[in-house]
This record gives structure tokens, sequence and C-alpha cells, in this order.
């Protein structure tokens, strides 16, 4: 039900998309507007009215950033908000599910208060003990496709080899601890000497390299994982996806989770190597979270605890204040966050 | 039990590879030769003596005539006969499996006789009422490769859209047929007018094209395919798996089976359009048949019968004579062959 008695409107800062984006992004395809905003739901509507806090930056986000006019890749509006997931306050609502109050997370817009008409995605956040900004992370979206991708795509056993490119990132970090939990052996690239120190220091990868100081990845591949390699979880595409195939094992299994490398070229690279995949019988299978969102609350039950235990480690990279929001989200394809990209909106 | 009157010596024309073979194989990258072999098989083995009757060419033995210290390519030997499957009666035997007189099939010498000393895969051939060349195709190797890879890789339903390319070849043809009897509609490519006309008149396709004749290949597989590709059966590589990956559907399946038109290259193609298989959330998964050999006598039962009522049809292209070996292994890789290429050694 509305709060009939609020009828403020406060001004609301906006991150807008310029224009759509060719080759690498930069901070100046979008730029920030201050608007207005009633803090309330239109009667007769059954939407809710949410107060931004963290919002998330995903590499997905580039794909949405393009001009196209195929309806898959929902590119967004020019001259409104950009679009994606984030950790919220309800300030209002007419929805049934959701009340003035309420944390959740969701898909939301790049701004400090956003109005869904008809929320598609939002999640009630089911614990408030950890940090909220986990929701944009290892208990929101970035976790759960870790999750699912290496436990239902893959299905790790004990003693396999699983190697994660960018596995410093968002996703990577988890898939190497899920990955250590279920018995692996896991080596992970990533793209600076801070990142690889993280992996083996911190997340406890058996083995991890900087791709950026490799002339050969398949030599880098065949040193790190002599063995080769069962479970390649990829975030990379490209160059590291050729050498890759060179490396797998009889019956491999490659879980296409993203390729953060091709999304800003205009000519992706080829892959020449896909006739190895005949002789180890390879299976690659490319998987997009939201088809996984009804078992979100499963999810959140097995990891919780042990994140509260410390069982489970994250890193975050937090960018303080939504003006900061288009340089963190251009960073992420050159690799200069370490760990999880967050925006802080507001705290409270 | 051996024979132990038989000390016959007899002529074995063999057909031996010259020298390893880059880009494109040659008539001349093979010679025949004569020896002489005694019917008999050396007391204290466990060997079999065939006399090899129907051989079976197959783009895989291409992969096979390359030099490569990778055991898993199982280079031939140089010098010595090149091996592949073959219909074959048994002319001596010590091992208690195979007597005398058996029919059967399975990697044998592309020879006129063939001793081995410890048969891998030979199966006793089941039902001698059809042609026995069948042996080579429907009801061997080929047979089996597009049961499974369609059945078990690809699930088909009722209502999906099928697409297969080299259609006309020894799997493909059977692909396709399979595909229409699980009530898909189905769409083949070859690289002639006659084999198109045998995909839409005799094998029951929906709809086919020559690729040869198309430009844009993309652009063709919008036009035949305009709904989209739910499964593809992969037996070309290269351009045409780029050109499909833009149209697949939502959860397809690519079957690969094989990359016939990379083979030859000494460089391979790249495929561009990997990240394709992200939104579309497509699984592309190699299979080798040897994998399924346990289950053949499954698979015979279920096609056996139609074979012989007429609801599967089955085009060979016959090659007199083991001279004529060479030239019909490499016409595979120019499309010279209409159908599954067969060289009969002899009829009896």
């Amino acid at each position: 039900m509305a709060d009939s008695g609020s009828e403020e409107v406060v001004s609301n800062k906006q991150v807008i998309l310029r224009d759509y984006v060719t080759g690498f992004p930069k901070e100046t395809d979008m730029y920030i507007t201050t608007t207005s905003i009633k803090l309330r739901v239109p009667e007769g509507s059954n939407g809710v009215l949410l107060k931004n806090l963290y919002l998330s930056c995903d590499p997905y986000m580039r794909t949405r950033m393009r001009y196209s006019e195929e309806p898959q890749f929902s590119p967004y509006t020019l001259g409104a908000p950009i679009l994606g997931f984030g950790v919220s306050r309800v300030v209002d609502s007419r929805h049934p599910d959701y009340k003035k109050g309420d944390f959740v997370w969701g898909f939301t817009g790049w701004e400090e208060y956003t109005l869904l008409a008809a929320p598609q995605v939002l999640f009630k956040i089911p614990d408030t003990d950890v940090p909220l900004s986990y929701y944009t992370g290892i208990l929101g979206m970035p976790g759960l496709t870790a999750y699912v991708g290496l436990y239902d795509v893959c299905s790790p056993k004990k003693g396999e080899y699983v190697y994660i490119s960018a596995a410093s990132g968002a996703v990577g970090q988890l898939v190497g601890q899920f990955a250590k939990s279920a018995g692996c052996y896991v080596v992970g690239s990533a793209g600076s000497k801070e990142k690889v120190d993280l992996l083996k220091n911190k997340f406890g990868f058996d083995e991890a390299f900087n791709y950026k100081e490799e002339k050969d990845l398949n030599a880098a591949l065949k040193r790190y994982c002599p063995e080769g390699i069962d479970i390649y979880f990829e975030n990379v595409g490209g160059k590291m996806l050729d050498a890759v195939l060179l490396n797998m094992r009889l019956h491999g299994r490659i879980a296409v989770c993203g390729m953060i490398s091709q999304y800003n070229l205009e000519q992706p690279e080829g892959v020449t190597n896909l006739t190895h995949m005949i002789y180890k019988r390879v299976r690659m299978e490319a998987f997009v979270v939201t088809d996984y969102f009804p078992q979100y609350f499963k999810f959140v039950d097995a990891v919780l605890p042990d994140i509260k235990q410390g069982n489970i480690t994250y890193v975050e990279d937090i960018a303080e204040g939504l003006e900061r929001a288009p340089a963190a989200l251009v960073g992420l394809f050159s690799g200069r966050n370490v760990g999880k990209q967050v925006v802080v909106v507001s705290r409270e």
C-alpha cells in the first residue's frame, strides 16, 4: 500500500548513455544529469519506488551499450538511465510483494531513485547480517552465476582440473573457491601481479598466472595445467579460448559464462582450434544466469553459512558515488578493478 | 580353432601410405603394392584372419594421414596399409568369439586379407538379409554416429528445426531421416544440384540448398531456416559453423560430429561468432562414435526393421576394386562422392 502522506519531490542524479558505443567504452559515452522525482508510486499502478544503494558493474552491460535491432541484446535507451543489477531500499510500493523499508536486489536504474512500473527481477534480501553490497556479488547475480556455471553446467568431480580465466573478478573468485570445496585442482589467470597474489593467497587457488606476461598462452597452460583441463570456466573468449582448446582433457567441459575480451572488438578474434573438441569429446555450453533465478533462494541457503563462517571470501572494489559509476564501468574492460566492481550510491 | 589343413599362401594387394599428408590428400600420397600372406592365424596367437569385402571411406581418416606426435591422432604407419572400417569374412580364427565363415565388420586394413593379431573393434554381422556393404554405413559406424549424435547428444523434440551440413553424406542422409521420423523440420546443405535433389526427393528433407552457390551462408540459412535452428548437426566447421551460430535458437544444440572443411587446411579458419552462443544459451558438444559402440546391437534392433520395410533409404557410392580406393578416399574431400563412399574389394 502506498504511503498517501508522502508527496515529497527530490532531486535524482542519473547516469545517462549519450550514444551507442563502438570499440572500448569511454567515460564520455555516459554523462551525469540531475532530474527530480516524486517519492510516490502513481495510483493505479503495480509499481515499486526504490532508493538505490549499491550498483553492480558487470561485463554483460557492454552488450547493451551498442546499437542493435535484435531484441535479444536489449540495447539501452539513449538519453535514459543505464540499467543494471543493484541493491535498493523500497521507498514506496503498490506491489503486493514489496513494502516500504524492504531491502531488495534486482534490475534497477543507474540513478538515485528508480520507479519500477512493474518489477521483473526483484528479490527481497533474505539476510541483512552480511554487507548489503554482497547482493550485487557473492549473494546476487555473480554468485548464482558462479554456482550454477560450475555445478549445473560442469558437474565437477573430486580430483578434476579446473581452469578459470578472469579469475579474480566477481564470478571467477567464487568459481575457484567453489571448485576447491568440490575437491578440484584449481588454476586461475588474471591481469596483474596483485590479482595473481589474491588468487593464490586469499582465494586458495592452487596455481595462478598473469596472462599479460605470457607470450604463448598454450605454453603457459601446459606449464600450469600439465595434466590438462577437465573444466574451463570461460569468461574471456578469443585467444584464451583457442589456447584452452589445445589443453582440454577427454570429456572436458567448458562453461561459457562470458567473453569479455571480445565485446569491444568490431571484428571478433577467430577461434581456430575447435576441431580439438572432437578428439577430446569436449562439451562447450553457454548459460545465462537469469534462467536460474528460480533457484536463487536455494543457492542462498547453500552459501550463506559458508560466508558467515568465513569459509568463502569475497573481494570488492568499491567506487564511492554515482559520479564515479561511468569510470567504474569502463574500468572493467581494462581490468582496472580488483575484485567485484561495486558503485555506492548511498549507504542507507 | 584354426584350420590346420590350410597352409595356402595367396597374393595380397594393399593400399600403402607413401608419406604423411599436408593440405588436400592426393591419390599419389598412396600407392598399391602386392605382397603375399599365408591364410592361417599363427599358432599361439588370439588372432583372426579376414578376407576384406567392403572398405569404408570416412573423413576422419584424414586426421590419421598427417604426422603427429600426439597419440590421440593415431597417425598411420608409413609403408603399412591404411586402416579403416570394413566388412570382412573370417578365413581363419584362433579367437574364441569368431569362427571361419563369420561375416564381421570393424577395424581392418586396406588390403585383400588382414591378419588381426588381437581384434579390438570387430562386430559379428547380425543380419545378412540386407546388403553387406550397409555395415560400412547405415548399419555400421556412420549409422551409429547419426543415431547417437542426433538422439543422445541433441534430444530432438517434435516440431524443432534441424539443420545438417554435408547432408547427403554417409552420416547426414541418416540424421535427416531420423530427424524427420522424430517430427522435426529438416533442412540440409550439400555441394551439388544432384545432392540437393537427393535430399529433397529421396531422403525427404523439407528444404535443401547448394552451399557452393550461396555467397552469404548467413543469408542462405535465414532463407531456408527463417525460424532459426534448434539443432545443428555439424559435419563441416569453419565458415558454415560461423554462419550457423548467427541463426541458433534459444537453448539450441550443436552436435559436433566432424569438421571436414578444416582437415586439409594448414591454418584452420577462425570462428568469430562464438559470443552468440551466450545470448542463445547454446550447447555445442563433440562426440566420437567409438564411445557408443557398447550400444551397437541396440541400435541395430532399432533401425533394422525400418531398413527392411523401406522406411529408411540409404545411398551408396560404390568404387569397384582396391585399385580405386585411393581416388575414392581423396574424393571425399572435394565432395566427389554422392552418398556413402564404399570400396568393393571382393563380393564374396
